[in-house]
């Protein structure tokens, strides 16, 4: 086993996403979480390209520092949310068929809504709300997803001003990887990355070879 | 909620895999399953194209009729296995970039090794085996998948005889679908499909339109 720098494994991503580039689908990846029924969940999330977005990916805080935050959000659904309160783990599955690399990425997901306390992660939901296009803003407007359709009564169109903070059904969703298995079935390697806390609270990273 | 074919969704998806077939990445859908540890684990499972080998999806066996069961089988990690016999639910999650449609299936799995004793099921698992190439054949061979790697020592290429039969390693997995979320980013539609067993042991389907 070998120490590493979190962004070890984060280079691979950047990387592949880097390679992929070209590809539509490297923008997606699945999300697998728990239901309320115990049974496993899968949902395709999409990944916002502009990685000055410090909303999809931080930088390490220094050189070398171990720590990393994977940032995602996207459409709520009431009912996730909740599977999500009970259960807050997940694994993310991103497969890049050009490159062909699998990225296994769990940790556990941390929400962020309109009644959170912490002023710091208000403002993170507050700067991910601005930084979607005012047209997916109206997303969180429409009804509520996964309930039956209501006949033929129409919806009305939703509008919104432009400068109109986040609504309540807007979450802002966080994975802390704390494990990430990669997969190159071109070159046949698999690395696993593992981390634990540090007495600082930092996370350190290890990494170690294992059979593809 | 209105009662419907298992073909309909059948149908929806394989109009997905038609309308996507230039796209390498459609050929892939990722199985969230429940690891040992009670989280959720996701991976990458490959379906095969020709769709006339009954081992990645069976026609139903009348028009009309609702019996349907969706046929996989990939390389196997004992681990994994382990998993699935302890929870063997499991939900595959299948986008499809270029037609923004996403298929949700979920349903349990079965598991089918060397010492099932179905003799149907022995012959499903053997004619999966002959189906694949003799070259993916070898994979079943290799060094136990998620093991740490063994320093330097070089593994041995193998090689096997086309005409031998399963080994040990080679598990056919089979999905057998309860639910299918279907969901069009494209038309904004959403459609769920739920399944029930009549007196005589057959799945009839329902189907619903649900908010997207």
């Amino acid at each position: 086993m070998e120490t590493v720098a979190a962004s070890s494994w984060k280079q691979l991503l950047l990387n592949a996403l880097e390679s992929n580039s070209s590809v539509k689908h490297s923008l997606f990846f699945q999300l697998a979480t728990i239901g309320s029924n115990g049974k496993p969940s899968n949902r395709t999330v999409g990944f916002q390209e502009n990685s000055d977005n410090p909303y999809q990916h931080r930088q390490p805080k220094s050189k070398g520092s171990s720590f990393f935050t994977l940032y995602l959000f996207w459409v709520v659904d009431l009912y996730w949310i909740d599977e999500l309160k009970q259960c807050p783990f997940a694994e993310i599955c991103w497969y890049f068929a050009d490159s062909w690399e699998q990225f296994r990425i769990n940790g556990s997901v941390d929400i962020i809504d309109g009644s959170c306390r912490d002023p710091m992660k208000l403002q993170q939901r507050e700067r991910a709300w601005f930084s979607s296009s005012p047209k997916s803003r109206l997303q969180y407007l429409g009804p509520i997803p996964g309930l039956p359709l209501l006949g033929e009564i129409a919806f009305k169109e939703p509008s919104l001003d432009p400068s109109t903070g986040p609504v309540d059904a807007f979450c802002l969703l966080v994975l802390d990887p704390d494990q990430v298995d990669y997969l190159n079935l071109k070159s046949n390697e698999r690395l696993n990355f593992t981390s634990r806390q540090n007495i600082n609270g930092e996370k350190l990273w290890t990494s170690q070879r294992i059979n593809p």
